[in-house]
């Protein structure tokens, strides 16, 4: 892969690439053209030519895709051909959802829950044990954690990041609606609700300028 | 503003600056220079004022920004100068979660939730009444809404953009996970959580790659 840097752009396109292939492997298709996936996923063929070879190609010339090779390897590129353990930490409501969600399916497999209301001991959310907050350094040091799932409030984010960082955690998927100051070594992906509804209400505002 | 198009990464860290001023302005800062708020956002100086030149400006050499002016200005490229009424369609463990969510202070307005579970009839959740799918149509007739919030299971996801495109609805804030097929001039905006995970398991093994 060298150590080209890939854009986020392309990397934003990779699980889609990555979620119509799995549809159409399921389907019983073996070989597809580019042309085919530009029809499904409304990006041009010659942008999916240029995405794939950034990762060293895959197609031949006038025959196409190997489906199933190229589930794989785009799998392999996302590191969704291995299994991330996660945890929560937050166990209200968004907590309680995500903790019901099935990302299990593509890997993302959580193991626990942490909280600080002591009437959730000993609970089970989606089968799910919930834990303590004050357990969780214990917690960590014997059981193998990649991701950390943010969902507490925003006024308790900043330090339960920082011990999460103390205890090893290098990766989180943040929830809370404020950006993490963490090490240069640690990932972030951020899922912050009201961004993506601003950013549908500016897309409503521009249409309807456009409109005029 | 012209007709330029404002590129997507742009329109993406407006919600970002908008956050921030927000605090800002709660802190009682009046003025601020693109260097402060660099240092605040981990944007640079020169990024901001590219970013806001997209827009006019707003600032003033050696003077720095109108806090204030600038909030209220962003504000309105974002549409978030005004209420959008929302409705969420799908009452399962997301719709709820989202329904209980407080995105009102931003001014998205959840006028409705709409299912088809019988035992839903008459109840409200967060404070917001349950209708069923079969009244969606006399609904809208009657009521005006901007964004439908779909949380509808994937496999019914089609049928039921189809219907409330039919019915008028030009905005979509989509969480299935599945990329909408709607005309032109409907906008939609996509939550992919499980693409998110896989942007987040790229980012791990791009990061070790890079250490190894």
């Amino acid at each position: 892969m060298g150590d080209r840097e890939i854009s986020k752009a392309v990397i934003k396109r990779l699980p889609r690439y990555y979620r119509y292939l799995g549809e159409i492997l399921n389907n019983g298709v073996e070989r597809i053209s580019s042309g085919e996936l530009s029809g499904k996923m409304q990006v041009t063929a010659s942008q999916i030519r240029q995405d794939l070879n950034n990762f060293g190609g895959f197609g031949q010339q006038g025959y196409g895709y190997n489906v199933k090779f190229l589930y794989d390897e785009i799998g392999k590129i996302l590191g969704v051909n291995r299994d991330h353990p996660m945890i929560i930490v937050g166990g209200g409501n968004f907590g309680h959802t995500l903790a019901k969600y099935d990302f299990k399916k593509s890997g993302f497999v959580t193991k626990a829950i942490f909280d600080v209301r002591p009437e959730m001991i000993g609970e089970y959310v989606g089968g799910i044990p919930v834990y303590m907050m004050s357990e969780l350094e214990s917690y960590l040091k014997k059981e193998t954690v990649e991701i950390a799932v943010l969902t507490v409030p925003k006024n308790k984010v900043k330090e339960v990041a920082d011990r999460l960082v103390k205890y090893g955690i290098k990766a989180f998927w943040n929830f809370a609606h404020l950006d993490l100051d963490v090490p240069d070594d640690v990932v972030v992906e951020n899922v912050h609700l009201i961004d993506s509804l601003m950013q549908l209400s500016y897309r409503i505002s521009d249409y309807e300028k456009k409109a005029e």
